[in-house]
């Protein structure tokens, strides 16, 4: 009996051992193939610098749609297809711009503006008033109507340097972007000018989306340049008297036809239940929608690419998602899910990469069960050699989102952030900006994660 | 007696914990002054923009000798001085050129070539030869004399890709480099042509230092862009009789006088015990010498700067050493070493950043006894919330390596290489290269360890 014992004890240390061997050398063969027969780089390239800007309902848009198509169906997906949405069409129009107009001395300076995502534009005729500076809807209040009527506001509180997660820099800034118009409107602004979400003196403007309140005027509102945004504040202390000129051409037009693109590998044991990878294929226009998110959907299709070209046959069926329409919408995301619903389609986990194809460090967890985050950051072992050593963070991704009402786990790949909002909504956000190897990297955490979720389930 | 054993040892827990707060704090500050009010950048851009290479010997070395020693003066540090040192002075020259000569069809095809750091030139005349391939120095020996004998020898062996730690793919192939030339003379060689210490094809070459062995005839050694070594080397195989063209100026001129640039703000209750932080001040002469290693200097003067700002009285010594030559000769570093055993400084410790100024991931720990390793991983929960978490790995730094006989405990800088290899001894080593954010993150991690040290020795 103590002999039977021991025997059966031993031999389940062995199965452990060489399971968690297998793990090892499955996970290294994953990095192999990314890094030195990895296609993520290409793809992207193309995406980027023959594409280039792709926001929703734009010609763009439809041209990564039909690419991504093609490029699943050449890497011999068992299946690619297109799920039909419809999605917001805002159209920034051309030659747009603006200029500081002094009072004082004749003459005028000009700054970098951009309509945010959603805004009215002024039209030809422009927009020119007096500028009140604030750094908080608090201060904004206290001014009231008083202060603020027949005035542009300009939103000027910077994103927090200090912050060492940029992201959350960015949170404690982006609400002057997201409502500053319908705060300002109701005390009477004819429009308002936001400080970039940039956490550097830049240039150029960073646009985003921002979303009118019902029953308030909607007025024009646009980003400028940081280093704008500093002159601006410094030359309003000297002169009260200073004005501010805008030309915009956005407009809304009534929504257009688009689509999500899915490519799926099959399962062999679970094949009724799915896991996501995916990012968003929509893009701001001012770019190339380098790091956000071309890096997400070109690592995405990497990850299936990965498993198809080493032979692995997972478990659960793994599907690529280019979600249409994340920037100025979430309808792909919102599509995708209700889909999933209607189609009674079991989802296991998602993993969104939308956070720029940096270096990895790890992966943000979505709110789930105690025991599945355990045994997600149980596998942190096997991915340490690879730089990911964070699991600690809360998180999923916006088009992932929908899908936590199913009970699906999400997963956001984390990559290093630190120089993301350098790029994020801006003109700057171009192919160049992406290094081979970080996207590599990434594509390949991604792959190894889906690899450990698809082997040992998430219980 | 109970009470007072409890009342005891509730002080002893408040006092550690109150301790332990006060270093949070502190390191909290320290981020705060690097990422709010750090000077690190535009140090930086003078240094790299304004003199920008600076290879031992040059006027740029000169200039930026010159230039952080007033730097330091201005930043009000206790004491800046110069070290003089002799240094090996080594010229490029105008003019080095290469190609590929087809033997069946006419013409000529241009790569881009750059002479290693310390190899002879061809003169005006050039050197025409045919070439043959190999990707080891056993591939050249099998060869011998008579494969080898009146050609170059073009060391075609790629940084292996898919190690995780770049800096490892770079030390699996730098011996062709470093040694390529005197290897292939032996067998009677006319040239070298080292395919490029990159790990992505480029179209640009990178240099480096390569040495002559004793009783062997000194032939030129070039590097090859790795997209020209891939071409070349298909060329080759197709066409056995092609050729390869160069023309280099480079020369050894005799030693020139240089100097090591010093600062230091004096400690309090240890003021004869030194702790310093470095970087080299020399660089390549193909770029600006930005991330190699123009942020490990600006870096290392930012950690004094951030203790005079934040009024930190540090017990020991605190100094920032900017090292001459460390690209070709490390005269710099043996003479520091020199120095202070002659003059009897107790070094507690040394941290080099020469790696690049990326994110931060942790430091290298060199060669020391367990124990002070040990007080160095238990800091690890003050410094994981800025991104620091790897301690695991072995190193210091080549400037600060003399000091290692002394009983000095080394540390290098480690942040996130991945994108390092792309810049390295290139025209591509530019500011617009380094990333603000990321640069203050390092000198502030470089800061918060110095602090540590300081405040608590290593025993």
């Amino acid at each position: 009996m103590k002999l039977k014992l021991t025997f059966f004890f031993s031999l389940a240390l062995i199965l452990n051992v060489s399971a968690q061997q297998s793990d090892e050398a499955v996970i290294r063969q994953i990095f192999d193939e990314a890094l030195a027969r990895g296609q993520s780089y290409p793809v992207l390239e193309h995406l980027t610098t023959r594409i280039g800007a792709r926001l929703s309902g734009s010609p763009g848009a439809a041209a990564a749609v039909e690419y991504t198509r093609q490029v699943m169906e050449e890497f011999g997906f068992d299946s690619v297809w297109l799920q039909p949405v419809m999605v917001p069409h805002w159209e920034r129009g051309r030659g747009e711009h603006g200029r500081i107009v002094h009072s004082r001395k004749m003459g005028t300076e000009p700054i970098q503006i951009a309509s945010l995502g959603g805004s009215v534009g002024t039209g030809s005729q422009g927009l020119l008033a007096h500028v009140v500076e604030v750094k908080s809807f608090d201060e904004l209040k206290a001014l009231g109507e008083q202060g603020v009527k027949g005035k542009f506001v300009f939103f000027n509180r910077p994103m927090d340097p200090t912050k060492i997660q940029v992201f959350s820099a960015y949170g404690g800034a982006v609400d002057q972007r997201g409502s500053g118009a319908s705060e300002a409107a109701k005390y009477g602004a004819v429009g308002v000018i936001v400080r970039s979400m940039g956490v550097n003196l830049e240039d150029y403007p960073h646009t985003g989306s921002m979303r009118y309140a019902p029953d308030v005027p909607k007025i024009p509102a646009v980003a400028i340049a940081t280093r704008h945004a500093e002159l601006l504040s410094k030359l309003i202390k000297g002169d009260e008297k200073i004005q501010v000129y805008i030309e915009t051409y956005a407009r809304t037009l009534p929504d257009a036809p688009s689509f999500n693109v899915v490519g799926e590998i099959r399962g062999t044991t679970n094949k009724n239940e799915y896991i996501v990878v995916g990012g968003h294929l929509d893009s701001w226009d001012l770019g190339q929608g380098a790091h956000d998110d071309g890096t997400g959907c070109v690592q995405s299709i990497e990850v299936l690419r990965i498993f198809k070209a080493l032979g692995i046959r997972p478990n659960r069926s793994i599907r690529a998602v280019m979600f249409m329409n994340e920037e100025n919408g979430l309808r792909g995301g919102l599509k995708y899910a209700e889909l999933a619903k209607i189609n009674k389609e079991k989802h296991l986990a998602a993993i969104e990469s939308d956070r720029g194809g940096f270096t990895p460090r790890g992966f943000t967890i979505g709110k789930t069960k105690e025991s599945i985050k355990k045994s997600i950051q149980a596998w942190k072992p096997l991915l340490e050699p690879y730089g990911l050593t964070d699991f600690s963070q809360e998180g999923g991704g916006a088009d992932i989102g929908p899908l936590q009402d199913q009970g699906v786990t999400l997963l956001g790949f984390l990559p290093d952030s630190q120089r993301y909002f350098n790029y994020h909504h801006t003109p700057e956000d171009t192919f160049d900006k992406v290094d081979k190897r970080e996207l590599e990297l990434g594509a390949a955490s991604m792959a190894a994660m889906v690899y450990l979720i698809d082997k040992y389930g998430l219980k």
